[in-house]
């Protein structure tokens, strides 16, 4: 049995390890799941798939690995996307948990809220934090254009798993209302990304039928 | 040069890093901020520890290195600490990932704003986010403990990253009024990590000063 990849295709968390396949030149089989509709929450995704209820998970025969950042670590262990040094793997996790903590809950929350639930549709929670994540996602933003600034990836001198982990959400950043334009090295950034022979966008050409779908 | 612990002697992240150095003997020393004193907001600590504004970082030499689980895997690489199989280091990260999403901003952040802040001190918004955290922490002890029925450690059959990462705020989530007898495995694995011959406690008899301290 293959590679199977549980996600919701709309998903930066899951495009990244989409992403992480196909630089590595790894087959994936998609399962599809509309979060919106809660199919990550039924009685059978919870008890074989996901305790947490939450995509992606990539499964590996009988094995099932949720955390995005955890499942291209998987795919990528010992190959070029991860740097050879001890420094270096240590710091190109530090970028992904960076992003899991610092990016994710508001870059992607924001556009989450914004271009698929509508802002018309908030809740009272959701709306008192909009403000707050478009701050924190700014700063974000503003940092890894600090760090952009006379490097070409987050770590050492080739593409790692940090910049496709950051990528990921980052490029559709402005589908949140996030003004990419106010950080240029960002901006580079984001075009050496896509510039690699082998990078693919999140958008496929041919949408996925909700429920099983396959590339 | 050895490597030094920028750290608040009271932050669950900063012990991670120092309980990981005492389960592989690695010495360290400690430069202590008072988080509460914005000591990890000034110039000198942006432009020369991390530009992020905050701890822990692990320094070794002249190389920093933020965010706790990337430190903790820099010092235990190779080590009996980290799975020998490709799963079980991936499946490894995925805890320490979901640590940092979906346990630490919820069960650490409760703990910081009851019992360093105080609950009547809470601005209108940690007011409003306080039982959504509190909800939040409680699915997260109760996935944990879920996971741990039938399981000694959270990856195979031995004390990993994954273990000291989540043993960190689990084991004082009591100071933030979550209730840890509603979790009996997760206490019986708490008793586990804490019975290893090269456990320290989080809390140190001789209190640090602040500013610059050594264990």
């Amino acid at each position: 049995m293959g590679l199977i990849l549980h996600e919701d295709p709309r998903s930066g968390n899951c495009y990244k390890i989409r992403l992480t396949a196909v630089h590595l030149g790894l087959p994936l089989e998609f399962r599809a799941y509309d979060v919106m509709k809660a199919e990550t929450r039924t009685p059978d995704f919870l008890a074989n798939v996901n305790a947490d209820g939450r995509i992606p998970v990539l499964q590996d025969g009988d094995k099932f690995l949720p955390e995005s950042n955890a499942a291209c670590v998987y795919l990528a262990d010992g190959s070029r996307l991860i740097p050879g040094d001890r420094f270096g793997r240590a710091d190109m996790l530090r970028w992904m948990f960076w992003e899991q903590y610092s990016h994710e809950p508001n870059v992607a929350t924001v556009r989450f809220w914004i271009a698929f639930l509508g802002e018309d549709r908030l809740n009272d929670l959701q709306r008192t934090l909009l403000p707050v994540k478009r701050e924190l996602g700014r700063a974000a933003l503003a940092l890894m254009d600090r760090h952009l600034q006379g490097r070409d990836w987050f770590v050492g001198d080739r593409l790692s798993l940090a910049d496709i982990a950051l990528y990921a959400y980052t490029h559709v950043a402005g589908d949140g209302g996030f003004c990419l334009g106010d950080y240029p090295a960002v901006g580079e950034w984001m075009q050496r990304v896509a510039a690699h022979p082998r990078h693919v966008p999140m958008t496929r050409e041919t949408p996925l039928a909700v429920g099983v779908g396959s590339d």
